[in-house]
């Protein structure tokens, strides 16, 4: 039990936290911040937090739990403005999708109060943002990866552990550098992918004819492709050098299949078609436990 | 009201469109041929079709509405084992992803008796395939698209729009290579996508580990990776020279992309991401009924 969450960040992602907290009955009062005093109001009125604070820092006093969920590219800046009221025992989480460079703004920022930070990503999102989007359910039967450092507290990670599990995720524990490696693969390469296949769409002259076209399999496909803005150009500039890896990966995969559909090879074709169906047809989501460490 | 229907290919589309009939009360009896005894006798004792034939030749007999539902590399050999019987005023209907290869099957194939065939390509479909699958309501507020030929019967194309309609579907009209353009585009592009995807992440040493931190994201970008082999082979093969055009057109946008995270040009990916952000935010299915004529 906590006294006291301070949410420096209250749109969807630090929102749900809130709620989830709450109604986990794993803290008493909820302090918030966002950049926008409209957004830190909002989310006092929608009850997601209980009293809006003006400042980062001031979210944190008096704060024995502290999330930060701002896009990545701000997760420095915002260690500078709150790394002189992080006490010992006080636990601070973010929630970004890349790590290596949050593990890297903590150790240039925090220094000697490195040891109460614990970086996490929760493996959940919606493809719209904003605090009127946060469900206290988002986390619910999700992953979240843990990528704690040498110096990181284990109580605090054990406390990480025990408040994620509470609100019904599966807790996993990487490296950062694991960590980014494997997202690059399974979140931001397909992120990448469905918004470049939407804007070859839109760059065709037809496109916006042929939109009025798609079906289901389109729709599922496409959904991440109206993810938000800011979140995924940090992302992609934080991890590109693990994304770009990717690409290329894509790319030569592509390769494969052009070069059996130009020589209408169609017993080549099966067997590329082959391995990816069956190996979607076996996969499922949270399916196994265990992760590269 | 059709007296008889006859399917030939009694699979998730064949079977599907038999009940969707006779949930609509719109046939009285339906034949079924697949190329599988087995086939077929699974879908007479689900009850998707009233007798099983012996062949293709001997499901059309009888039939005053044909539905060839055999994947599309198939149909030219379907036409020749039925065309004897093709009688004046049966209507003839496909359901394949691409028509420019139907049709000229149709022309070489049909010759005088072309003028019952209208080629049909519903907007639906599932990630599994097989008549255990068929669903009356798989076509229900989907989309059909009939490409008639100058030869094409006027009353011919109104049975059809009369029937798709009654069982739900939005009815349009396009040209066949209209057709090939715009599907290779919104959804034979997204299945190969998906497949080489697919393909990339299973082929990289630590790809299968990878998979078991995979998110909602990951499920609905692949979800169309487990389409069925030979179905989406026939239809890679059939519309190369479309789907490789628009492969280019993917490899660009990508490029785009590339070269914002190489260079850390945030406001250009930042762009990027908006375009794409933006225009599916501002997509609806079925949002427009005026294809590309």
């Amino acid at each position: 039990m906590f006294n006291q969450l301070g949410v420096i960040g209250v749109g969807l992602m630090g929102g749900s936290f809130a709620l989830a907290l709450k109604r986990a009955g794993l803290v008493k009062r909820v302090v918030g911040y966002s950049k926008s005093p409209a957004t830190t109001e909002k989310a006092r009125k929608l009850g997601v937090i209980d009293a809006a604070a003006d400042s980062a820092l001031q979210a944190v006093a008096g704060s024995d739990l502290v999330l930060v969920a701002v896009p990545v590219a701000a997760i420095e800046a915002t260690f500078k403005a709150i790394r002189q009221l992080i006490e010992p025992g006080v636990l601070v989480m973010d929630v970004g999708s890349t790590k290596r460079d949050v593990v890297d703004a903590a150790r240039r920022v925090l220094k000697d109060r490195l040891t109460g930070f614990v970086p996490a990503h929760p493996i959940a999102g919606k493809e719209v943002s904003g605090v009127e989007h946060a469900d206290a359910q988002l986390y619910l039967g999700k992953q979240v990866i843990l990528t704690p450092l040498a110096q990181t507290d284990p109580n605090q990670v054990q406390q990480a552990t025990d408040v994620w599990s509470a609100i019904g995720c599966q807790v996993l524990r990487m490296t950062p550098e694991n960590h980014d490696t494997a997202y690059a693969a399974v979140s931001h390469l397909p992120h990448l992918l469905a918004f470049a296949y939407f804007n070859a769409m839109l760059a065709q002259p037809a496109g916006r004819e042929f939109l009025s076209l798609a079906g289901p399999g389109f729709r599922d496909f496409t959904r991440i492709a109206a993810s938000d803005v800011s979140v995924w150009r940090d992302i992609l500039l934080a991890n590109r050098e693990e994304v770009i890896k990717q690409t290329q990966r894509l790319r030569h995969a592509l390769d494969a299949f052009e070069v059996a559909m130009r020589s209408g090879n169609a017993e080549a074709l099966s067997d590329l078609i082959r391995t990816a169906s069956d190996g979607r047809s076996g996969w499922q989501m949270n399916a196994r436990p265990t992760p590269p460490r």
